[in-house]
């Protein structure tokens, strides 16, 4: 068959895409790694080749899936990026079916040290790796103060919309997203 | 018996004590009304007249246990009062059960509606409203600027903590509470 003589990149990418997508439609309950066989035509011991479990190849689809639009863009001013970067997860969480993706991923993985393993290498580091990146950029160029811990930010910026995402006490909406960037950026004091 | 005869808040004080006291020794997994019966003496029609089921009966436990630990100070100055108690959470959160506690229940309210219900209106919503009420008092002291969204503030302090507690990539620790603090003092601008 012309499919086993593919490019390897190719059908990884040809994984993810699927996976992906089928974790979008179904959500956890419905994601199978033979679904992903059978749509994706690959293989059950090809996907097993790159992804060690389950949970390890819905977070792998689920990063490729949410790249394009959690994309940061550079325009040279941090604060700015901060707000359209934020605005667009946010809508991201609150508006498909992502969020619930989420609040499902990593409520279980609190209690399967496995899957939290793939949720930390497979897409919460990779996702925080990009935003320090960002910031520590900002602040080489003299946008952010010397001292700063990149990391803290992190923290405060989506780690605050993860909080209202799986404790949902208040609302995480483009409002409160502002108020987080206007409090780092202007400080809270009188 | 006498203890029939206790008053209704002092029955209930002690179904809480034992309560929290279970929930610290054996976490959700052993904890069940059966055994806050047992141990406490209470009736389990009298445990289900107060809290309609287990996960709103350990997170009133757990709430009655930690209040203590958790108290604001309150020295008219609210950076300080705010390192004190974030210093004590954090401390909780590591060199105690609770934070395992935490982990379990926040993981399993994500897919238990119920669970999720109890958890906001027996823990998260009146620890957040003892912290919005200082911030605010601060705010009429002069302390924080006129027009500052103390909820946002919830979310970017205790908030910050709990997406390290859930989401471990990087370290839960005073450190990192007093860049928190310094951050929303400060600003991160240059």
């Amino acid at each position: 068959m012309a499919r086993g003589r593919r490019p390897t990149d190719e059908v990884r990418r040809d994984i993810l895409e699927t996976a992906g997508g089928l974790l979008f439609e179904t959500g956890m309950g419905g994601f199978t790694i033979d679904k992903v066989a059978a749509l994706s035509g690959a293989s059950k011991v090809t996907i097993y080749k790159f992804w060690p479990s389950k949970g390890a190849l819905a977070l792998a689809g689920y990063f490729t899936a949410v790249s394009d639009v959690l994309e940061f863009p550079d325009t040279g001013r941090v604060e700015a990026d901060l707000r359209t970067q934020l605005h667009a997860f946010v809508g991201l969480l609150t508006e498909t079916p992502a969020g619930e993706v989420l609040r499902e991923l990593i409520g279980a993985a609190q209690t399967d040290a496995e899957l939290l393993t793939a949720y930390l290498s497979s897409y919460s580091a990779p996702r925080r790796a990009l935003a320090v990146e960002r910031l520590d950029a900002a602040r080489s160029r003299g946008e952010l103060r010397e001292n700063l811990d990149s990391e803290s930010v992190v923290d405060q910026l989506w780690g605050a919309c993860y909080h209202r995402l799986l404790i949902p006490d208040q609302s995480l909406n483009v409002p409160f997203v502002d108020r987080l960037v206007d409090n780092l950026f202007r400080g809270i004091s009188a």
